[in-house]
């Protein structure tokens, strides 16, 4: 069987086609255009590969409610062309297959929870720290979508003494996650985009606090088995080590700390498929749970 | 067939034998002392009941590791004389009988999710606001643990201006939930307790602005389908529309509105099963899946 995987992006749609032994047998992406012109692409591409079901990763916000007449809709997005755009009913009638989605980052979840870093786990969080913040969750071995979906990287943090910007740059929030630590907001407020900001910069330790204050948040209210950071900001490599040092200083020992293992080397983590979490997760959507 | 159910609280013990059909046969509340001297009555009381199964929502931390040698024992409470208590192994070994254990939370959150306020929902936060705070979760129909258990009374919250206790009371955290906004928060901020404060006084419109913040937090990082606002503070009923009104404020649309209902007033909610939750979800515990 071939199964068919589509990664939504902001600004690329990768597409791929798998086999049942998860082996990409081919792959393309194109940039995110408006829906008009980008999905016949898309549906083009995978029209004639033989696949019997496709897995939709998007970005969001989405209407993922089966019980809605908006099932598997772009929603409130940012990206206006796309807004109400019915982007799982276009496949599916095109196609004439099942079509299944869940956001970009629930999709990363799931594939870091099946083949990835929580592998073994019952539960997990994975984050990508990018052009936006978001976040995927799995719990008692499902995605969690819940109202809507979680939208993490627009929780309240407490903004820090020393940061030079503490409101933020988020147009709905004062001072949330995305609006302090996602790439624009570092570049923001620095004038530098973060690939050109050295090791020791404040920067860094800053965004380590903002990301630690999520993590210890997400420890506190739904105890995840471990946190996957992934995205651009993440390929700071240098990072990892501040945001778990500062992620046990603000618990405080609330949580054991043996919990976590040795100084949540193994608890906040890289990803385990590193970028390919999201197509891969898309696969999975399709396939199910077989 | 008769089920057994204790709420292990800190002040005191309720007991309760319950039939297959959910009446309550017989029921008795004892204060909390050492383990010497509580457990024994406990188990005198349900020895001779008949039952077939115990289930047991208590306060915490718990270890709720099933593979773990300490499964079910009480780990670092503050309460001194019950850390590292094995209380399923005690309950287990004299009655003889299947012995099941959650967080009281999580065992209010199952009952409100299986015949409470969050009935036909597939997720539900349920939070106490008492002497301390915490939080229950159901998720994805199984009550959720994770690492340890959620404790969501300590994540941290934005002190509001015009606190005069900014730092709240917290002996681990500054400025958590708990220290911010639990029972004796109030008392040492304003000298009375909460119970002689009149409606108009300014302590509850920070209260409103800090459960807002729990619950607009909770909404983005895990969007449970509703969320139930429980405890002794939540007796003063005129804060669920402050903190539905905060709520909404802080989330300014980001989360589509229409999705909560009119001005949330079915999202932030009583307990429907009124101060019955706790021993009602020990009672399920015991019931298991049945």
């Amino acid at each position: 069987m071939m199964y068919g995987a589509l990664e939504a992006g902001g600004t690329k749609m990768v597409m791929a086609v798998m086999n049942d032994s998860g082996e990409m047998l081919g792959s393309v992406s194109i940039p995110t255009k408006t829906p008009d012109e980008t999905v016949p692409e898309m549906i083009g591409y995978f029209r004639d590969k033989g696949i019997t079901a496709l897995g939709i990763g998007s970005f969001g916000p989405l209407d993922l409610n089966p019980a809605s007449p908006s099932y598997g809709s772009v929603t409130e997005s940012p990206k206006l062309s796309w807004r109400h755009f019915p982007l799982r009913q276009a496949f599916a009638e095109a196609l004439g297959i099942p079509v299944m989605i869940d956001t970009d980052v629930n999709a990363a979840a799931l594939a870091e929870y099946r083949l990835g870093a929580a592998k073994g786990k019952n539960s997990c969080l994975y984050v990508t720290v990018g052009t936006g913040i978001g976040g995927g969750l799995v719990i008692n071995g499902e995605p969690v979508h819940g109202l809507m979906h979680p939208e993490i990287g627009h929780i309240l943090l407490v903004p820090d003494l020393e940061d030079p910007s503490p409101d933020g740059f988020c147009p709905y929030h004062t001072h949330c996650l995305e609006g302090l630590a996602a790439g624009p907001a570092v570049e923001k407020r620095w004038g530098v985009s973060g690939r050109d900001l050295p090791e020791g910069h404040p920067a860094w330790a800053l965004e380590a606090k903002y990301l630690a204050q999520l993590c210890a948040n997400a420890v506190l209210s739904f105890s995840p088995e471990i946190i996957i950071l992934g995205g651009g900001i993440m390929q700071q490599k240098h990072l990892f080590p501040l945001i778990r040092r500062e992620a046990l200083r603000l618990l405080n020992g609330y949580i054991p700390e043996y919990l976590f293992g040795d100084g949540m080397s193994g608890y906040i983590v890289e990803p385990g498929l590193g970028t390919a979490s999201g197509i891969t997760g898309a696969y999975l959507l399709a396939r199910g749970r077989s």
